[in-house]
């Protein structure tokens, strides 16, 4: 029923995996996508850094554009698809572009709308158009519609993810084939699995963007990746690994964004979480997201977190959406009324797994035990492990304590000279 | 950016846990549903069987409608909500009346659309009409809005669900409590969890309409609740419940839909499911969806089935979509354009659980064995229990076979003599 029957007619910037995808959904099924979308959808044209490649699919019915901003121009294009990539430069000047000269505007960019998203969304809606963005969090889970539509009559309490598979993915083959970290990390980069920086995945940056995004929709919030505590996994050895599935736990690079009396807390960090809950049995590549409402009560939403297939199913969610005559504020409210809210830095309490190396002589552990009293913080079990060295690897649970407590009590070790190195402190999610 | 800036106003229909659920979302985030909805949403009248009844939220600002019709012809009603229920009467009647008069419906009536379904989505896209019924579905789970249009690029390959909480709190409590059916049958009557026809739950009846709705969307074809091959959870006894989990299974109330070579497969029965698979960990009444597509892979939505915050969620969900402009048809394309396919029953081949009691007497197995057989079935496992009366548990793990030859062999079971009773016969579902 939507107003329109015309053809909607896309233009592509990018044609990797996801740009490829899209071009196979939109030859493979045109008269399945036509019926759900109420009217056919087409691509126009196309562009992307090498006109010759072999892509594997035949792109000889499109245009090609000079470049991504003409492309976005262009009077045969009713949708800019955005698939560049990268907070500056080109995708940034046509996604402008393209609000400019009246197009909508779908794209799988986290970076930039995570550093940019405010500009955007209020530039986007002062001219009348909608920006999508499906495919920026999560793959092919439809968590921002569901987010934002599905949810829409719930305050949202909390939300938390595991959404970067080359992290989930490094983590779990540790485990699974007890390899270090340095292994692993080479073994997916030469799987092709790590972005150009690597730090943008194992740094936690990129899974930090996603989290960014899904809390101004879910708090009303403008976009604040700066306010994100970020933690990569790069410090995570296998005998951290091992010693939480002692414990019945594994680790995971969760995310998690909550309201707290002190202000908006967005984490992205290493976490505990218990080896049998749905966060904990997640394998590989798979990415998880928990929203929770006050009415709704939990739900839980798992899928590819990657991939040509899910991220293209994603763009074209959006793009049936927009071809049905959905049109809603980019951030589900409009970007003007988003409140601007300070961020509350791990204001609420876990318990903590602590590892470090000790130096073997007496009161030494006294000494660990005794600064962490002083900084409040009680221990719920501490196991010192054999040894043949001079230092010996102690383990420490705590009882729930805050993060800044934890970094009082680390800052602490430093002077005591028993502690050798940086301890690992990893917080315990127990949901 | 909805082209109205106008108030959406709600006509209630029914105030059971669901409909003051509702009343309760509007009255306490009001500012919060505007900002996303892009427009006030109102309650402007109300009505259930009986005025005086204390629901514990207060209904002294709306009008009380005489009767259903009458409600869903006011004219300050802009949308129908209809929370009466059943397939028939009075929920039938005012739904109709309401898209007579020009009125938007949100649902959560999953018997109504199920078997008439069809000629209402028909009837509203006629009158420009839009029905919306994600609360009919898995209660707070956003999955009719997920298929229809987050997956709407994908071709869907099947949809899978264990979609009725009572079923599943029955088989969970039989397992936990080690109590037998007929016991935890008559604590969920009294807990108050059975419909006033408990055959609509333990019957398969329930989720089998949820999945004939679900069926429509991902397949585009018409609702065909006959089409559904439904077998409830009456003749689970505790020790099938105990032989599966010996051999790492549970026993689910599970619908499959899949598109066959001979047609729409749709089927809602007891099968057993890895212990240790999401499916399999599901406790109590949440329910949880598998949607899978060409494109995007396998999809898993967990949340609570029922009760009122998670129901209310959905319908305000629903209401929000319409309040924004959404509008799509009622089973994601036209009603018109649904494909009328024939039903393939069972036309996937599964191992099966098979449960008999043998008379003991010598050459029985052998005959047992002998007429499986015949009907082309291969023996996975066969165990045969210690027993103190004159006839043996015995049960069987077939190879995977079709549910027609399991039909023939049980059929010839009752000629042989050593075979007392019906044999249980349970499909494993190995995803």
């Amino acid at each position: 029923m939507p107003d329109t029957t015309a053809p909607l007619r896309l233009g592509i910037a990018g044609l990797g995996t996801v740009g490829t995808g899209i071009v196979r959904m939109v030859q493979n099924h045109p008269e399945m996508i036509a019926a759900r979308a109420g009217r056919p959808i087409e691509i126009t044209a196309v562009t992307a850094r090498d006109k010759d490649k072999d892509r594997g699919v035949d792109l000889s019915g499109y245009t090609w554009a000079q470049d991504a901003v003409s492309l976005a121009q262009r009077d045969d294009v009713d949708v800019f698809v955005e698939l560049i990539g990268g907070h500056e430069g080109t995708a940034k000047d046509a996604f402008e572009a393209a609000l400019a000269a009246g197009k909508d505007v779908v794209t799988a960019n986290k970076a930039l709308l995570a550093i940019h998203g405010n500009e955007l969304a209020t530039s986007a809606e002062a001219q009348g158009r909608v920006v999508r963005f499906e495919a920026a969090v999560a793959g092919g889970i439809p968590v921002i519609k569901s987010l934002t539509e599905g949810l829409a009559g719930n305050q949202i309490t909390r939300v938390m993810g595991v959404m970067n598979g080359t992290c989930n993915y490094i983590l779990t083959r540790m485990e699974s084939a007890g390899l270090p970290y340095d292994e692993v990390f080479a073994e997916a980069d030469a799987l092709g699995f790590l972005e150009a920086d690597p730090n943008l995945d194992v740094g936690g940056i990129d899974a930090g963007h996603k989290l960014a995004l899904l809390s101004s929709i879910a708090f009303g919030t403008q976009v604040d990746f700066d306010g994100v505590e970020l933690e990569g996994i790069g410090a995570i050895t296998i005998d951290d690994i091992k010693q939480a599935a002692d414990m019945g736990y594994r680790i995971k690079l969760l995310g998690v964004a909550q309201m707290t009396g002190r202000g908006l807390e967005q984490r992205m960090s290493p976490c505990l979480v218990p080896a049998l809950s749905p966060l904990g049995q997640l394998e590989g590549g798979t990415n998880m997201v928990v929203l929770e409402g006050d009415e709704v009560g939990q739900i839980v939403l798992r899928g590819a977190g990657a991939g040509s297939g899910p991220t293209a199913s994603a763009v074209m969610g959006d793009v049936i959406d927009i071809a049905r005559g959905l049109r809603i504020p980019t951030f589900g409210q409009p970007a003007t009324t988003l409140r601007k809210v300070r961020s509350a830095q791990a204001a609420v309490a876990a318990p903590y797994y602590m590892r470090m190396q000790l130096i073997d002589k007496p009161g030494a552990l006294a000494k660990v035990a005794s600064i962490l009293g002083d900084a409040g913080i009680s221990i719920d079990q501490m196991r010192q492990y054999g040894h043949e060295d001079t230092s010996a690897p102690v383990l420490i649970v705590t009882h729930k304590t805050t993060r800044s407590a934890i970094d009082t009590a680390t800052a602490g070790f430093a002077d005591t000279g028993v502690v050798t190195g940086d301890p690992v402190c990893i917080r315990i999610e127990t949901v």
